[in-house]
């Protein structure tokens, strides 16, 4: 399973107040704490705090100054994934997101292949977010097609079909499960495919079971990477329990620590 | 989903004693716990305790005596299971268990028109347990076809994959969870498909997040019936979470609790 941190992201309060105050302190801190927790990449995010790349500049070096985990740029714009890309040094990194939109791919395939970068492809188009199973396979396949033939290998290109809080879309949550099968047909080897798993809890009151619930029921349907809250405990156990269960982690009674140990290195 | 209550089973020490004492006191509690935690069915099984049908008769009565709640009668020997269907009234029954011998089928599947049972088929042969997916399917398959054949709907015929427990059998439990979804695939509408959950737990250090973690994937790959401790609380939980993940429930921010009331009707 490939974590991935959402810590350092700018709608958290913390992290928007020290890309402000340049203050890296905060940054420091969620880098090592995710690490520890076994994060094999960190999102960074500006968020909508500011659109400008020099920021995410910032934030990349402070993070390369403490820890040597691997970094997603997570930017809806171009040129902030950009900025981040240029600041990077020799670590792995991937690029968070492209969509369908032409627009979109003719930009971030060729950065994906200069930066040697993973690509991530939201299952969406122009069309805004999709509303059932086929538009979302439809898009997942525009992005897999679009990058396999720029010469991105499969197990480069990471599709998420999506994942919309059980709240307000309920009806779209089975979609998304039904669209991790499906996405996995797409080739042999097939795409990694991840979703960012705590949208599904937004403002639901039992909101740590229904992650962690939907996280191991996409993982039954061939989900491998998850953008997630990896210093949540009992989630990082669904994960590590859902692992064994796929044969993927040997068991041991102490298979929770041995998963963490591995997750970390 | 349909919840059927595994405690009435003389596998646990105080019902093996309440056999043998004819106390029914221990038999009552567990059919009362049982029934308001939310089970559809209260499994009847007086294990290797005894042999004489005449147990589980006792058994059937005490408990029609106490609760209204279904009965599944579940014994590996076709007269025990004889005793039990002509000790119950006119409540729906459930037959534990078939296998794919053609000696089992002969007896039980005429038992199940005459009671007019639901019939729980093992995917299991006279060559013993499965250890992969395609035995598991062509047993399956065995006892779907037979049953069907005798003029028992698909929605009367539940098939259970084998769990195996995963601290000795780790191999077999991705095959379960693979069998689980070709059971879907059988006919349309489909079977139902259960496992008796607990076991995947035995002998676990982690057993209670073995077990629910287990089942909220086998009910993405499509599981719609479960033998499990009902009064788990979290696995109740669970249960109505990853329906509320299906849509077959609807969200509300108290879900659980809504789940349960449905569930006790």
């Amino acid at each position: 399973m490939i974590l991935i941190g959402e810590r350092i992201n700018a709608g958290f309060k913390d992290i928007a107040n020290a890309i402000r105050m340049k203050d890296p302190a905060p940054v420091k801190r969620w880098a090592i704490a995710q690490t520890e927790a076994g994060a094999a990449y960190l999102d960074v995010n500006i968020g909508a705090a500011s659109r400008d790349p020099q920021d995410m500049a910032w934030l990349v070096r402070t993070i390369q100054n403490t820890v040597s985990t691997r970094l997603s740029i997570d930017s809806t714009n171009v040129e902030v994934i950009e900025a981040g890309l240029d600041a990077i040094d020799e670590r792995g990194v991937l690029i968070n997101s492209t969509t369908a939109d032409a627009g979109k791919l003719d930009q971030l395939i060729p950065l994906a292949v200069k930066h040697n970068a993973m690509l991530l492809g939201l299952a969406m188009d122009d069309r805004g977010s999709p509303q059932d199973v086929d538009r979302r396979v439809e898009n997942g396949a525009t992005v897999f097609m679009a990058a396999v033939e720029a010469g991105i290998p499969p197990d480069r290109i990471i599709l998420d079909p999506i994942l919309m809080p059980i709240k307000f879309m309920q009806e779209q949550v089975p979609h998304v499960l039904e669209t991790i099968e499906q996405f996995t047909h797409l080739s042999d080897p097939s795409p990694h495919i991840s979703v960012g798993v705590s949208n599904v809890g937004t403002k639901a009151a039992e909101k740590g079971r229904i992650i962690r619930t939907f996280l191991v029921m996409a993982m039954a349907k061939g989900l491998d990477t998850v953008i997630c809250n990896v210093c949540d405990d009992e989630l990082i156990a669904a994960v590590a329990t859902a692992e064994l269960m796929l044969n993927r982690e040997i068991y041991t009674d102490s298979y929770i620590r041995a998963f963490l140990m591995r997750q970390a290195v």
